[in-house]
């Protein structure tokens, strides 16, 4: 076990994008910060990217994660949104990448699965398991940012089984 | 009419990102280069995404197009594949989008129709008139590359026609 390590959850939209800031040792997790990026669909779409990534890059230079852990997405409603949620996503891995970070991609449902219990779970039980578990108090906190903290407590608890293998 | 322009256009791919760069007074147009940047698909994403950002950098630091011409799409054999384009097309954006340079999309049935004359035209046709618009001789020219002319001339004949309103 490396000691402490401080992780960067990033849930990637083209409408809003969040992040999570969590510094977990394996067995237990504190959160560090929260906040996301809020892009208008009236702006032209490499604008709104630039933003989102220089969101990513301004996240990073502040917390300086060994990790970043992102969701990732495999179906979409549409081609439509398929392709606009790659755009986001794709600077999102880019910022990721040009950090040395290490990246980890995680399923909404391995998400889920590792925050609830259960692969099936509702955004609001995501996000009350989040609450509970970072001990976040009745603070405002945006479903993307708690879905970000999801995704930064995964990687957290697969740390803890042993699951990651590759560090 | 602003007299010459620097056209860089672009066809981007998940796997190979064609590069084509065009100088044109909206008259007559010459062709000054060509590129791709092929990236293998065992490589991890966010390091196919860094190698594509960087080509499209140094296109741009080397040509100092006034314009990137980018080809858009909107359909997609399925979601899975519309992601992936969507986070090759994200980068490339983004590159644009910090160079400052003015950016135009255009479906791929706009640059056959521009090109060829017809929305409904086939790889090989296009690449065909590139070859004849910009006389280029008989040397290598990979589809991607074509592409990315013809996305070029596609902007050239819309100058011409004084069809870039915002210009």
């Amino acid at each position: 076990m490396a000691g402490k390590m401080v992780v960067l959850g990033i849930d990637p939209g083209s409408i809003i994008t969040g992040f999570g800031v969590v510094e977990t040792d394996g067995s237990s997790s504190r959160v560090i910060a929260w906040d996301s990026v809020r892009t208008s669909s009236r702006s032209p779409l490499p604008e709104r990217l630039a933003a989102i990534y220089q969101a990513v890059i301004s996240q990073i230079s502040t917390h300086r994660p060994d990790v970043v852990a992102v969701e990732n997405v495999f179906q979409s409603k549409n081609v439509k949104s398929a392709l606009k949620l790659g755009h986001a996503r794709g600077v999102v891995l880019l910022a990721a990448a040009q950090s040395g970070a290490a990246i980890h991609e995680y399923a909404p449902r391995e998400v889920k699965q590792s925050v609830v219990g259960t692969g099936s779970a509702s955004k609001a039980q995501v996000a009350s398991m989040v609450r509970r578990l970072l001990a976040i108090g009745d603070v405002e906190l945006g479903e993307d940012e708690s879905d970000a903290l999801g995704v930064a407590l995964c990687y957290a608890h697969r740390m803890r089984s042993g699951a990651l293998s590759e560090r």
